[in-house]
């Protein structure tokens, strides 16, 4: 069987190996990028769904229109008013299956092969694996913890790239936030260009501090597709997110949500547009974004602790993950150290029962390749205090190995 | 903003605006392909999705595995191991959100752009919809009430085409199923080919006789991508469908669903998982197979009343839609009576109350065109039996009118 051209390039993945190893229940898993299930509202979202059901079952179980329940898609405009005085029409949202589902309907919308995507270096896997299927051009923008490097960004830029995407806030894998200033640097950038930004803005609820840099949307609402999920703030399992386009790009997003599945689960639509309709959210988010703080806070200090300034790492002021990075291998040679190669010491740490993610997957693989097996992500949303513990004494216990 | 040229070549969809105009409730609409939601499970669904969200929802609302819950896997392979003894590993089975997703995955699988397509004249336009966004080459091959036109299909199989798109089981549009004598010479046909069957088959419970032609899949199991679906026999709301495929092939499938959105609904999942396993599904199906044969009985009859053999009808015995043909133009000049368009006769009976989906768009435009501007589609599964009576009298004092 011949497959198609798009599937054939995948190569198969290291991290899904990785993934599914670390469901393993002796393993402590840094890995995956799971939401805590001891604080999901449980309670609340059993209510809403047995009252939903009992009431309007006959009409929940019928099928649906393709961009939304309207109620949902009016809630998530309103939001977006009530919490950062933006302007989003329900016209202009669609609902997807989870952020995932949207950069597959870009790709389906926006890409012909070879077109160019800027795509932050390392970069959120799922969008490389969704828009890879659409055979871009990938331009690899390195970032750091002020955002977007301004001068790769612009060099980028003179391959007339179709799009630019962007998780500006508490990115993952790195959990870097791009500075006010930053965003600014690359809105003067884009304006004007034929080009769009997707921003991806999945953790933005999750968030340690008060400081709410604007969106792109803010800056160039014609040339932003803006992607928000309720994975992380309500249910992953219940798969429901959604896109912010421009009249025009949305038009044929919903041509290509209708192909790709008709719709949404309406009885997953429902359930969360109730769940915000009782204003449950804040509270909810307020509960989240203290726990998974003190979680991200206490992974910092352990690390500081254990390893002290034998890694770099980021300092999240929101999400899910944090970044470590040991000392490139130049480095390590030049004051004599042992470099550390974050796949093999993913291999011994399995062994000694603790997951994450090595570095090398989240970046494109590029002629000029910079040092990308040096680094590692860390997970501190998913588990107890204890686990978080006990794993990085385990992770500290195998680099004492290497 | 330039699209893909993908998306680029979709028109602007006449059956989109048709069934958005059959919303209005003055409307008697036969145009849509709804189930009829008098005969939703409501209060069975409603039971177990409370019992499940009270006991498993930390579970529930976690991520989940891309193939799709065991369980339902599970009782899908037993279930074609108890009517149709069909030995289908649970790991040959996907979970897709609806037949919709795996018309999606299948495209992005397997067809690079210029890749031939045999499908069915006239087809479902779902199908068409999605696969024509991985840019194929359809070879449109006529069906009539015996199946698949096995001159024309020989035709087609000289491209060497990668797919073999059909309905074998009261296809839509037109209700017609294939004899045996025409699945086999069907089989004979692609077997040993590098060609992939694709057998469609979301109506082959809503049967009206007890006849169960065997599948392609039980002729030709490494050759065919088996699809199914529970939106007719439980809800199409829930989004929950499947796809049968061998090894080779689902190992890349279930890397195409989890890029395009991770997995499906979760508690869809488990909601229809359970009502299968409690039993419920063959005297579901028993009521709904009572309930639409003798609408689609009642609306042969009455069509027969009013219009005699001023049309050619389909005789279903199973699924959802009726087909109508007035005489081709050419026989209309011969025996000079006025020749039906069946656009026009839309528009003019949507005036009068009642919507149909006219045959042409079920069509592929190709050079040698058949006359496919005097058939239309008549679904009976929705609305009751009285307006089943008044929306065929609203169409014939239409026609009246030509």
């Amino acid at each position: 069987m011949k497959f198609s051209d798009r599937i054939s390039n995948i190569k198969p993945s290291f991290i899904r190996e990785i993934l599914k190893a670390s469901a393993n229940p002796d393993i402590i898993s840094f890995a995956g990028g799971l939401p805590n299930k001891d604080y999901f509202p449980c309670q609340a979202l059993s209510d809403i769904t047995s009252t939903l059901m009992q009431n309007e079952a006959q009409d929940l179980l019928q099928y649906g229109q393709s961009e939304g329940e309207y109620q949902l898609r009016s809630l998530i405009s309103q939001r977006y008013h009530d919490l950062h005085q933006m302007k989003v029409p329900v016209d202009n949202i669609l609902i997807t299956n989870g952020s995932q589902q949207a950069f597959d309907l870009i790709g389906k919308t926006l890409i012909n092969e070879g077109d160019g995507i800027v795509i932050e270096a390392p970069a959120y896997l799922g969008a490389i694996q969704a828009l890879m299927m659409y055979q871009p051009e990938f331009l690899p923008v390195p970032i750091d913890s002020n955002g977007l490097d301004i001068k790769a960004l612009k060099q980028a830029m003179m391959a007339n790239p179709k799009i630019v995407y962007s998780v500006p806030n508490f990115q993952n894998p790195t959990g870097f936030s791009y500075s006010v200033e930053n965003r600014e640097s690359i809105v003067g950038l884009v304006r004007d260009q034929s080009c769009l930004i997707i921003e991806d803005d999945p953790y933005g609820d999750i968030r340690f501090n008060n400081e709410h840099p604007p969106s792109f949307y803010q800056y160039l609402p014609e040339q932003t597709i803006l992607l928000g999920s309720f994975s992380k703030i309500i249910s992953p399992g219940l798969r429901v997110g959604w896109m912010v386009a421009p009249p025009a790009v949305m038009e044929k997003l919903l041509i290509a949500k209708q192909a790709s599945d008709l719709h949404t689960s309406r009885l997953s639509q429902r359930i969360i547009a109730e769940y915000i309709a009782a204003g449950h959210l804040p509270g909810h988010i307020k509960t989240l974004c203290e726990v998974y703080g003190k979680r991200c806070r206490g992974m910092g200090e352990i690390l500081d602790d254990l390893f002290g300034d034998k890694i770099e790492r980021s300092y999240p002021q929101g999400g899910m993950f944090m970044w470590v990075k040991f000392p490139p291998s130049e480095l390590s040679r030049l004051n004599k150290i042992k470099p550390i190669d974050t796949m093999a010491l993913f291999n011994k740490s399995y062994e000694n029962g603790v997951a994450f993610v090595p570095g090398q997957p989240f970046y494109i693989e590029t002629a000029n390749q910079p040092n990308t097996n040096n680094s590692l992500r860390l997970n501190y949303s998913n588990g107890s205090m204890e686990q978080l513990k006990t794993g990085l004494d385990r992770l500290h216990d195998t680099f004492k190995l290497f």
